[in-house]
């Protein structure tokens, strides 16, 4: 495929600086880059290979003649623009959760269901960062031993919750190396120190959208509608990396070296496994690398006939978990 | 009961601070306080009541004259020195798990199975701290609807590994704020701004002590041996309370507002719960709270016919993880 016109709406954002580090790290095929973002960052610059770029103001005609054009300003924007710009001609690879449960649109991890991508109609959706996160150690073991529920519980970093919430988070550690009282501005409490078990709206059954998506998510990518699943999502003080402690419910049973083969033969991940030699994926150690990290594999002894697994998987939320699994979409559509 | 000799194993330690705390604030009938503490840390003096107290080196004859000898020194300490107190007289609370599964050693949560501390014969466990917070939460629920299976996974302040361990999370981001690298030394890997999931040894089984522990204790104090439990420990960098994500599947369906209710009446247990409000526990607003707080309760779709749970709990490490419920075990053998 010749080279590409790639826009990105969301530029100055946590996830739009992983976009341009990535698009230029894995020398995407780009003629031409479109830098998007509101009103109040318009006419900053911003540099990709060593040029330096201008930051437009987003808007509906900011699409014309744009091949690829990555979304990550947040669900609103998305549900406004992402159809004008697909009916301009481009493909949108869209970071928010506007469009993943539309029927039309296909919700797209590339190592787990890169065929899903074809049937695009102009719109594809990226999944929930921690989705993406578990699944890529869930995908390989459902596929060789059936997972039929799966309970989570997340460590999420602060970089999921934006540029300004990592300046909170950092401003409040500072504050309290100074000895002055840290402020809360962004987030509901204090995050340096502590943990907020809440992200993202509250539903009617209590559990919060994040939660949710795991389920909705998760059938959808595997393309097991009967997959039962429950999560618990909480925010941690942590920069980048996410990290999830599984439990998963399987059809048949899985000792621990299957389950480690299997992690092992996975593309994406890295099995990293000797807990008494604390050897086990921390989010510092994973931070800016593009595998998501499995570990602390336990066959589960409280499922009967060795049908249950615990694990531990963590993974750059920014990276893996955002930005590159939309480069990763983009790269599969490149490819054709 | 006249007041009391006590002596604190262990009362330079993160434990032996809150023990101090605990017993003036509590009015803990004491009529002599002995400090105890390694080598290391004998000669120096703590305060107790406005009064300087000197402490002592720990020895085999430390114990000579005393009624409740509160130990937290480790488990190598308790196995040598604990049986010496009690044939010494006096009654031992241990925080460590030396005897925790000894038949004749009653492991006790005073608000859970206080019938158990009377069959002691000089040594009482005091049951692992992340047990305790969470089981707080569970019994209760247990009792009401018959917990079947539990998968925990839990967010374990610093705290927990000691004074030392506490002070390299400081040190740890004190050096960030100054742009230096943070030292690690005592823990495995940087805790500032990461995760470690690995606590305590590991098993033949691959879980940790840690995570056995919820299993082994949970089954003892519940007089439950058919509990079944899986847990993922893992350390965050929070100062001093302990929480955990808990899915329970019950024998018995609940609601939402039977589980709330249980919970509301269960004695040392606070409900905070309106997720919507950004109203449940957090680590920094239980630190110093003698309650464990239970919020996030939500009915688990995943557990057929309603007969699962979620729910996230909160409680201070070193107060009720730790010294406090030993204090109130104490309290429990003083009302006789």
């Amino acid at each position: 495929m010749s080279d590409l016109r790639v826009a990105i709406a969301g530029a100055t954002g946590a996830v739009g600086a992983e976009f341009l580090r990535l698009l230029e790290l894995r020398n995407y095929p780009i003629r031409e880059l479109r830098l998007l973002a509101s009103a109040r960052s318009a006419g900053r610059t911003l540099r990709f290979r060593g040029e330096p770029h201008p930051v437009e103001e987003l808007g509906p005609d900011s699409f014309r003649d744009i091949d690829h054009a990555f979304f990550s300003a947040g669900g609103g924007i998305s549900k406004t623009l992402a159809p004008a710009a697909a009916a301009a001609g481009a493909v949108v690879i869209d970071n928010s959760s506007a469009f993943r449960y539309d029927d039309d649109v296909p919700l797209v991890i590339p190592e787990i269901n890169p065929h899903a991508a074809a049937r695009h109609r102009g719109i594809i959706a990226n999944p929930n960062c921690t989705t993406i996160v578990a699944l890529m150690a869930v995908a390989p073991l459902h596929r060789r031993f059936g997972v039929e529920r799966a309970v989570m519980s997340s460590y999420q970093a602060i970089s999921g919750a934006g540029a300004q919430a990592m300046q909170e988070l950092e401003d409040q550690v500072r504050a309290w190396t100074a000895g002055e009282k840290p402020q809360v501005e962004h987030q509901p409490h204090q995050i340096a120190f502590n943990l907020i078990p809440r992200i993202d709206a509250v539903q009617e059954n209590f559990y919060t959208k994040e939660e949710m998506k795991f389920l909705w998510e998760g059938q959808k990518i595997l393309e097991h509608p009967d997959l039962r699943a429950t999560a618990t999502c909480v925010r941690v003080p942590v920069f980048r990396s996410h990290a999830v402690s599984l439990n998963l419910e399987l059809r048949d049973p899985a000792s621990r070296d299957a389950a480690l083969e299997t992690l092992r033969g996975a593309p994406g991940v890295i099995v990293e496994d000797d807990p008494a030699a604390d050897i086990y994926p921390t989010p510092l150690a994973l931070a800016m690398r593009d595998e998501v990290s499995v570990g602390r594999v336990r066959v589960d002894p409280s499922v009967a006939e060795g049908r249950g697994l615990a694990l531990w998987v963590v993974g750059d939320q920014l990276a893996k978990g955002a930005a590159l699994n939309a480069v990763q979409i983009g790269e599969l559509l490149a490819r054709g």
